[in-house]
């Protein structure tokens, strides 16, 4: 009987999760429990999949949000043929297992995103729902459906009690993404009781404000579930949310509906009073019946035979559309289409000062023809944020072909979201709003460090020199506090031509996200820079003047205070003070330099070193060392014309010689 | 005639606004004219305050969230009486003025939070209405309305498309926080152009779904705003938003309703045109008619008759509830009640292990009783982060006198609701999450610091040694990234007597935010620690054991790693080195004391140090300096035991030790 197959696959989920946090001693085995039932509709008759390839460009992407449910995740992508032995299951939790606590991209096949914080996976969704359309308008053609893959994912209360959900729904109604298709599990537990202690809002009436289309079915009714997942896919118009009412830990006896199942191991008696109910061997950990599996595995073939004809119809397109196919290998291979550094301008003296910012708007433009994929926005501040390509359309509903972004006043949405696109292939992806406003998206910016994504951070307004708005939009601390993110690279260039370099650097970095710190105010562009920007930048730092013979003293500067340096240069010269100047727009590339290099850069023997940087100076240490000095910013800053800032906070040229001259003893 | 006199009252708003904008060269004009005549309304006919004294307790609080529009605020101040002349004014954005680009509070008389970051104002009101409900379940008596006031707000689209702000108005909505009245400035118009480009979602029937009262009026029209806003405090279940419809920049012939309005000045020639068409003089930038003047300077008098009232029902409650009203004026001086410190607990080495969110967790229920307005909670994280008070009911709908409070899963929005709360007056606060999630509600920490705010942080888990969870719930750049934080105090107690004396610290700080990062696992109760933690820690390090004469290497360490610092102290003391255990649980307040007490702890003449913390090392440099060595972790963790990730990542005593072995050259 088809009905009884049916609950026995979906015990199988469940009881998998429930062995698995058992033998780790510790995980949420309640939500797997819960959502088994609508997760096994949503895999065993809608997803479209190739567990043979986790890879393959128009698959269904899945996102489990709820990444504390990872033994949902794990069982599934055991049980449909996904290379995730059985043993890894009984690994969870353990050491260099490939079932760590919370999902992890790039380390298990099946798992798309990295989830666990809450919010991000959401987010994440709505970015690989928004790729898979700016793909599909891009490359598609009539008869040549390359792109056409739903998102579908798990989120729960939590999920939807964080704002970079409301942010990324608000957005997705926005833009009307039919695709985008999420089941909520409505069981009405957090970790600290029933959720009517703080989310009674009316989650379905808040959706459809968003405008997005809702239902609410009984999780635990697999044609309750198999219906809403149809009606969402027949709707053309709008993403859906289908609230699942589910019980936590549903089956088991005493834990059912309790906030206990939620974090915590089912304890062994209640795990066998559980089996007993579902008529389960309770001798036998980790049970697979043998006709579960089966109809698990029918996804190994099926997907097999789903990819085989879109790998057909490649073949096809590449016949009727080369050059279009030729493009797509390239981008879905992560690479950049060849020679398209060519396209990165570069800057003359004679060009007068402008604005680090202003120069990066000028490079996206000049790259972005050659770079087609390339695609961003800001969170509502591209004006300022020179994040614009002229050359293009926004990405609307009904103009999914466009390239720029109106993320809205959604930093943290558009973090997560730039995840999401990353994630999906195919793109390079850029967001850009104040670098003060960075806080707003570290969560989405530390998983993307985290998962090695090649998101590209435009943050402008670096330093208190933006002047009148204040220390609310003036970051004395971000640079500090970004360089300290694992695998994030924050570069600060010193002129428009090492914001090229810069943005070299970022595009041709495959396994992280990079961030470029950006002035408003204008900069000289200096001639010394010009000559091999790209591989000074790509170093970290450089000697840009020095002394003719073995220096004084060395000025380390980053950024605006690069020509600060120079200038205090000038009048310590004048002075009979031999001066280096180190350019050092990356402390991460620096580091990552031989120790022969850096030693050329910052030479043992001279210790007299000064760091020079608008931001706060705990992190310069490491290159002043004890017998050095650190001209920074420890405070918030002001609201006044920078250049009084400057005077105030002592970044001027005089005052930079008499301090270097200070630590000279002189 | 009344209509033309108002007219004159609101054309004064927003000609002082241009005025002040254009002399700056810099700030937005476009808000505070679109909002002028609603804020009028709001201001001459139902705000209750004082301008003689901005800080009478029972004041209306008014939030201008949308910071950026913050000449209007300067205008409602100066022409209300309070103490900001019309001079500071005409300083706008000026260094050392009062009329900072964004409103900050503590400079300007009469600002109630500072503003400018999108969405922390919104949140902030909801702490203010939550901590006026709070205090007045807790000290009003039967015809002793003591606390009784509305919490005002202009908001923005911006305001409301931010996350926090839709974290902060589903909880508003669940507490029925029914004296919370927001006028929502619907212009719009954001910096990139139309809202249309990213935000169009139904923003009233959301409210309706958090649970809010919704009006929808034009908010030109006097009347209806009037109308709006006395239905909004006639409700008696819900907060209300009111939104109003506007135009940004009213009555620019040509720059109304233009995104250009937004965020620069309007020009010479287009305010002469729009002066003229006020029928306003052209020639006199800050004209203020006299008869418009004496409108708005009704405040001064209404004001000091209503606080009048107010202490006179005071003087009678202090007759009737003698105690009640010592501990109030106690609290309300920002103070503590005299001798609290004596609840603080102790604990002792026979008292095993111990956690020190464990310890934390005794110590906030041992001095709960003696500070009864400690309130607090967590991000649905209250059984891990032990921030419950055992003795108390919850803050809910009806139970406004409740001390523990569930924020749910909303980190970002529970950080700018307790800014709120502490900006009130008469609380002491504290939130929980992981500390890895402190990156969710940092834009708050950050905001909390720059205004002063004595906030107390509660963040456990803080390191990879919280084990199975995995690199997503693991902190490794959290404690660095905190440190550089202006005026934020990151205590990280190496066990159960340096948290009660963590508790301490950060309660006696009444200038700026506490952190707390605390462990998931158990640490031993150090017998050297007891004699005296609470001096100790409050100079942030100290010598915890010590060699006999002049030490051959110092191990600093933080922390759960204090506990390994002293076992490999024993394993370097067996092989004849001698060794100092410094325990530094905060470097920001080892970095606030005198010079010499620092030598003393680390004298410059032994330069054989270790820095031993399971975080990102950068950070420890300025301590170990050029000669030193750091034990830290400088990549993201991974889900496991914690005892197999000490081995991984050599955190064991003798791994420390042979380091150390080899810092000394042996």
């Amino acid at each position: 009987m088809t009905d009884n197959l049916d609950q026995l696959c979906v015990n199988t989920i469940r009881t998998l999760a429930m062995d698995g946090v058992q033998k780790a001693k510790s995980g949420h085995p309640g939500m797997p429990m819960g959502m088994a039932d609508a997760t096994y509709v949503l895999w065993t008759r809608f997803l479209v999949h190739s567990p043979s390839d986790p890879q393959w460009p128009n698959r269904d992407r899945f996102v489990l949000s709820a990444g504390h449910g990872s033994m949902l995740l794990y069982s599934l992508l055991h049980l449909t043929g996904y290379d995730l032995p059985l043993d890894e299951l009984k690994r969870f939790r353990q050491l260099d297992s490939l079932t760590p606590g919370h999902p992890e991209y790039g380390l298990t096949p099946g798992v798309e995103t990295t989830t666990g914080p809450l919010g991000q996976g959401f987010a994440n969704g709505v970015g690989m729902a928004i790729a898979e359309s700016f793909l599909a308008a891009t490359f598609n053609r009539p008869d040549f459906p390359l792109f056409d893959h739903h998102t579908y994912a798990i989120v729960s209360d939590g999920d939807l009690m964080e704002g970079v959900s409301h942010e990324a729904a608000s957005l997705a109604g926005h833009l009307g993404l039919r695709k985008l298709i999420y089941l909520y599990d409505d069981n009405e537990i957090s970790i600290e009781g029933s959720t009517d202690l703080a989310f009674t809002e009316d989650v379905l009436a808040r959706f459809r404000a968003y405008g997005w289309h809702v239902q609410e079915v009984d999780g635990h009714s697999l044609d309750a579930v198999d219906a809403a997942i149809r009606a969402a896919q027949a709707e053309q118009d709008r993403p859906s949310l289908i609230a699942c009412r589910t019980h936590i830990a549903y089956g088991a006896p005493n834990m059912q509906n309790s906030a206990e199942a939620h974090g915590a191991p089912l304890g062994v008696e209640e795990i066998r009073l559980t089996k007993e109910a579902l008529g389960w061997p309770t001798d036998e950990p980790f049970h697979i019946p043998d006709e579960a599996l089966a109809v698990f595995r029918h996804a190994v073939e099926q997907g097999r035979t789903a990819q085989a004809k879109w790998t057909d119809l490649l073949t096809r397109y590449r016949v009727a559309y080369p050059e279009e196919a030729v493009l797509l290998d390239t981008l879905l291979a992560g690479e950049l289409p060849e020679g398209w550094q060519e396209a990165l301008p570069t800057f003359d003296a004679g060009d007068g000062p402008m604005a680090t910012r202003k120069a990066s708007g000028n490079v996206l433009n000049a790259i972005a023809p050659v770079l087609p994929t390339l695609i961003g926005g800001s969170a509502d501040l591209a004006p300022s944020n020179n994040t614009q390509l002229k050359s293009c359309l926004a990405f609307q509903c009904g103009a999914e072909g466009g390239r720029n972004f109106h993320f809205g006043v959604r930093e943290h949405g558009m973090g997560s979201i730039l995840n999401g696109m990353a994630l999906h292939g195919g793109l390079r992806v850029y967001g850009g709003t104040f670098l003060v406003f960075s806080d707003y998206m570290r969560p989405s910016v530390r998983v993307a460090a985290l998962m090695g994504l090649p998101v590209v951070y435009i943050w402008t307004h670096d330093s208190v020199w933006l002047g009148e708005d204040g220390p609310t939009h003036q970051p004395v601390e971000h640079l500090a506090a970004l360089r300290v993110i694992p695998n994030l690279v924050v570069i600060r260039p010193a002129d428009a031509n090492e914001t090229a370099a810069a943005w070299q650097v970022a595009l041709e970095r495959r396994d992280g996200p990079t961030a470029l710190a950006l002035t408003r105010q204008s900069l000289p562009v200096m001639d010394e820079s010009r000559r091999d920007a790209a591989e000074t930048v790509a170093r970290g730092a450089y000697i840009l003047a020095d002394a003719s013979g073995t220096p004084d003293v060395i000025l380390i500067a980053t950024g605006s205070e690069v020509a600060l340096a120079l200038a205090a240069r000038d009048l310590l010269t004048q002075q009979g003070i031999a001066v280096r100047v180190v350019s050092m727009p990356s402390m991460e590339l620096f580091d990552a330099q031989p120790q022969s290099y850096r030693d050329g850069v910052l030479p043992p023997d001279v210790t007299a070193r000064m760091g020079i940087e608008a931001g706060v100076t705990s992190v310069w240490h490491k290159y002043v060392g004890t017998a050095g000095d650190v001209l920074g910013i420890d405070r918030f800053g002001a609201s006044a014309p920078y250049k009084d800032l400057m005077k105030k906070f002592g970044f001027t040229p005089e005052a930079v010689a008499e301090r270097a001259l200070r630590l000279l003893g002189k």
